[in-house]
């Protein structure tokens, strides 16, 4: 069963656009999606908003806002005006929440500090937007790895640090590709309580061959999907879990119909694990 | 000047065995090295020893003790007899510091709280025969990317709460490389203080093209050295700064006289930050 399964769209992007995206998560009995940003733009966000009504689909998220930090002012407020743009698109199609990947640092800087203050600043910004959209921000903490180039906001503790300054309306999305390694993560998912607005999953590879674009399907990796599940759950999220995959040498590179299929499948496993 | 400068023999693997790489770095003025294991066996442990004695060579760590997990208890017990061996070659060598890579997950688990609980049991076990042989352990936290198959101990604050643990004779290697991502980072390195027993320097890439071996010459990349060094020396830390580069596909290629007299070049430009 799909119940509480989504499909982040990433997971199909090279296969399929967003209309034949739906059109395979339905033969597969999912009905809650994340889309992104240019999958949305590519036919356009009217013919994506009907997409979403006339099949009475659930958004978990809409990917993504962010990329705060740049190296002047006319570059921030750029980010921001994109940001706001965003907010609108996911209120109109109703998303569950605007995931937000905070960006790296600005090109040239070694100022991982000043990068962040950026990002809180960004959203603390951006926030006031949001709340007037109802549009909930989820700030994704993203892997170490990812710090210098992608999101400087790299543990659930900094992220919920920005969620605690800056206030309502503003949550975490936590996605175990990024966080599975913390040690302090039980505590931190307790901590978060009602403010997780997205759980993603996947796995992590032994061996990973590439730092974006080699994540797992759940199972096929090391980590504990069930555990930190039960985690999340336990905290009060009772929202989808969704699939999200980057994976340029295997999955990108199968049918949609398997990819999905073996998604439920898997998805079904980490079901049975009681909690 | 190469006054305080250490190579870590790993940056010249390739190029030269233990002998060829201590002639080189004298040739450049350098003499602090930290050679590996492997590198030791390959010309013997008392040539190895006469190399460092002949040359007067300050040894800033032997590479590496650590990969405690297993999954059965033969297999940690014999962990644990390998890494006496390499105290032993530490005290051997006069090394500063044996600089131990904890270890990741056992074959098949998914299960990192035991892994780290093993960790914890294996350095606990270890620290009495190190204590007997003057040999401080320096636990040295790996990037995030590793804890599934390096070392499951991938913050300072957690290197920090085993060496409480464990207690005396037990401390740090603080890895920019590793670390340099925390937003934790400040405070740690000041709760280290005197633990502090190595500092490994290189430089993070972006893009980094490899988990293991793109890691970046001291300038290439985003990390802020001078301010880390600003705060490792703060903390108290007065030995060798220690270049630990492992480039598959530049430095490795290139001659070793080359990578060292960057090495010194480099060196320099973070030695004339003030602190």
């Amino acid at each position: 069963m799909a119940d509480g399964l989504s499909i982040n769209l990433a997971t199909i992007r090279k296969q399929c656009d967003m209309r034949q995206a739906v059109d395979a998560c339905l033969r597969h009995g999912i009905t809650a999606i994340a889309p992104w940003r240019d999958q949305v733009a590519a036919i356009g966000l009217p013919e994506a908003v009907r997409l979403v009504k006339d099949n009475a689909l659930t958004v978990t998220g809409l990917c993504r806002g962010g990329m705060f930090p740049a190296a002047d002012a006319a570059g921030r407020a750029a980010a921001l005006d994109d940001n706001r743009r965003a907010v609108d698109e996911a209120a109109a199609l109703g998303a569950d929440c605007l995931v937000l990947v905070v960006g790296g640092l600005p090109a040239g800087s070694k100022d991982i500090a000043g990068a962040r203050a950026m990002v809180e600043e960004g959203i603390a910004a951006l926030a006031e937007h949001a709340r007037a959209a109802r549009m909930p921000l989820a700030i994704e903490p993203l892997h170490p790895m990812y710090a210098a180039d992608r999101a400087c906001v790299n543990t659930l503790a900094h992220a919920l640090d920005i969620c605690d300054a800056v206030g309502e309306g503003v949550g975490v999305a936590v996605d175990v590709y990024h966080v599975w390694w913390d040690p302090d993560l039980a505590r931190q998912i307790a901590r978060a309580g009602e403010r997780i607005l997205a759980h993603h999953i996947c796995d992590w590879l032994v061996p990973t061959t590439d730092l974006l674009l080699d994540r797992g399907m759940m199972g096929d990796g090391v980590i504990d999907l069930a555990g930190i599940r039960a985690m999340v759950e336990a905290a009060g999220f009772t929202g989808h879990q969704e699939v999200e995959i980057f994976s340029a040498e295997n999955w990108w590179l199968k049918p949609a119909d398997e990819v999905l299929a073996t998604c439920v499948e898997r998805y079904a496993t980490i079901n049975a694990v009681p909690v």
